[in-house]
């Protein structure tokens, strides 16, 4: 149904660690220290089959080329990767000092870009070692870098969107009551690998009471007919990010369900229609809260309006109050307002959202009411 | 055919978080600092369901309660953590500062000791707050807090290697010539869970050439007649770690074949021997790597002899040149040399070994004589 896109190639890697090192040096970095995860996935496409406590580290210097430090017996898995054609790999062996082999790489006087997940005692590893150097996380530093898609980016996370939504399709016509949640996430787990998932990060099913804690996952609570329930489910495809709720309802809803749905859906949309360039982080955040609390329920909206996602599920730029940074186009995040009523039900509605010059696009295109399920 | 161990009580955490306090004040510091990860399980039962950009800490300092920082959304999963009754939760809400939140905990003059694992931009996040902190890996500060396992942690320990040394009977009757590696690591992954492992974290398969690279996993190479094969593979069952690694020739081995296959048994043989009470971790890395030094093949051992296991298949001690901490009864590790001839094969066996009083006692038992297979 839908093709592969093309894999992303040593200049494609190239041309974001320039980019990387141009964006450090414009903030008045030394350079960018990245560890495994998604930045240095994201960077030279490279991920080590397990992240230990042995160093991997890639720098990034204005005027230097990329080089990546790795542990020796992990080089030959360095050297596959995609990006590593437009790097230098310098490896060390155990029982050497990794801070020692990567000193010689830094300015020791710099102020350096660290990837936000990267290991402290890594951290505290270079400080120890080059006590002149300074440190900010690249969220702080460089909180847009890779913030903005490219096309091909694009493309991979409107086809993860697009998978989401024939896996939401499909749920809607198996049974709900007299089952398990952790069975309907089975069911979203296989679906989203149906549709061509390679990786599912989370499947929640939060039934009746469960779905008042937005972060309850899918237990072992069977499902009745009555309960509200909120699906909330995504992973990547192609190495980008799909993440979508719906809050469905086993048989027909009473008043106040619908009503709790309904302000819901509302702010989702208001918030949608907000998106352009220009506009604030928090501003897509303070609208969906402004119709949520003049509906009265303010107070139950206990979390941010949404996230970027990209090659991760959850990433900036954050929609939050003191956000103030703009919304740019290429710019991917989530807008899932949502309201919890301790002990009775939640509500929740996602789409992933892109920042185009006209405003929103909407990587998730599936009805947004109530849907009754059985 | 085996039993499912007591789970740890709250009484249990409190001990473990009791211990880690007093560690800390005996080596001069104000205080443990734990991210989510395996330090947590170990101390509290608590896992978030997924380890995000939010802060989530435990803060244990002597004469004090343990808290744990918890984004607000997660505090109710905080909550049912088995070790939740033995600490107080702290929850911060989205849009406030976490560090700020944090910060009345820590006397702003001391040194602490931080997970590994801790995201950089958190210790940032701190040392920015509090400039009189000061702050060291708990690798560095406390190597050995996870180190000494106890009797219920030694129980689990054994039944993940029996359930691994299972997995390795069964694997010599399935067909390698052939089949891909990645067949083979199913097949592996299979028995884990078959045998009780609730995660897999690896299924190594190094067919001919691939086993010259100790870290590969397994490709879609496929296995034929005459290659040396290197297994290693491992998980966790209730909450404990197996890894193991045999060799396997498929049909009968040259003479060469043989020969190192026999250095790295003697040596690992060796190795073992060599544990008891009180000898420096690397003297274990000495005394193998003596032996396959004196055959030949040193500079082909390319890698430590082996890394503590527990709550993570892969933690201090380390049995390393330059560790010179001692072993002491109740440690846990992998024993487990190797050589590795560059585009031809790889050898490695591996045991998990635990320190008692008399000496060395093996977790895995299966015969280390080269198995044919077909």
């Amino acid at each position: 149904m839908t093709s592969t896109p093309a894999p992303f190639t040593a200049g494609d890697y190239q041309a974001r660690m320039e980019r990387a090192a141009r964006a450090a040096a414009d903030a008045g970095l030394a350079g960018v220290l990245v560890a495994p995860g998604p930045d240095l996935v994201w960077l030279t496409g490279y991920a080590p089959t397990a992240i230990t406590e042995r160093l991997t580290l890639l720098v990034l210097a204005a005027g230097q080329d990329p080089v990546l430090v790795v542990p020796t017996l992990e080089a030959p898995d360095a050297e596959k990767a995609a990006g590593a054609p437009a790097l230098t790999l310098r490896d060390w062996t155990d029982g050497k000092d990794p801070y020692a082999a990567t000193a010689p790489l830094l300015d020791a006087a710099g102020r350096f870009g660290v990837s936000d997940n990267a290991w402290a005692m890594h951290l505290l590893g270079l400080q120890g070692r080059l006590p002149g150097t300074s440190y900010v996380s690249l969220t702080e530093a460089l909180p847009m870098l890779r913030a903005v898609k490219d096309a091909a980016e694009l493309e991979r996370l409107a086809a993860a969107g697009a998978a989401a939504d024939d896996t939401y399709e499909k749920i809607l016509d198996v049974p709900f009551a007299g089952r398990r949640e952790s069975d309907v996430a089975g069911d979203l787990a296989d679906l989203l690998r149906q549709f061509g998932h390679s990786q599912v990060d989370f499947t929640v099913v939060g039934s009746g009471p469960n779905g008042a804690n937005p972060h309850h996952e899918a237990g072992e609570r069977v499902i009745e007919h009555g309960d509200m329930v909120v699906l909330d489910f995504g992973g990547l495809k192609h190495g980008y990010g799909s993440d979508t709720s719906r809050t469905v309802h086993v048989g027909e809803p009473d008043a106040e369900e619908q009503r709790v749905h309904d302000v819901v859906r509302e702010a989702q949309e208001a918030a949608f229609l907000a998106v352009r360039p220009g506009i604030a982080c928090q501003d897509v955040d303070r609208v969906a809260r402004a119709h949520i609390t003049e509906a009265g329920y303010g107070d139950r909206f206990i979390h941010r309006t949404g996230h970027g996602i990209g090659v991760t599920t959850h990433e900036p730029p954050y929609m939050v109050e003191g956000e103030e940074r703009p919304l740019v186009p290429g710019m991917c995040f989530s807008v899932e307002p949502g309201v919890y009523l301790p002990g009775r039900f939640g509500v929740r509605i996602e789409d992933i959202v892109t920042v185009t010059e006209d405003g929103g696009r909407r990587f998730n295109n599936t009805r947004r009411e109530l849907a009754v399920v059985h």
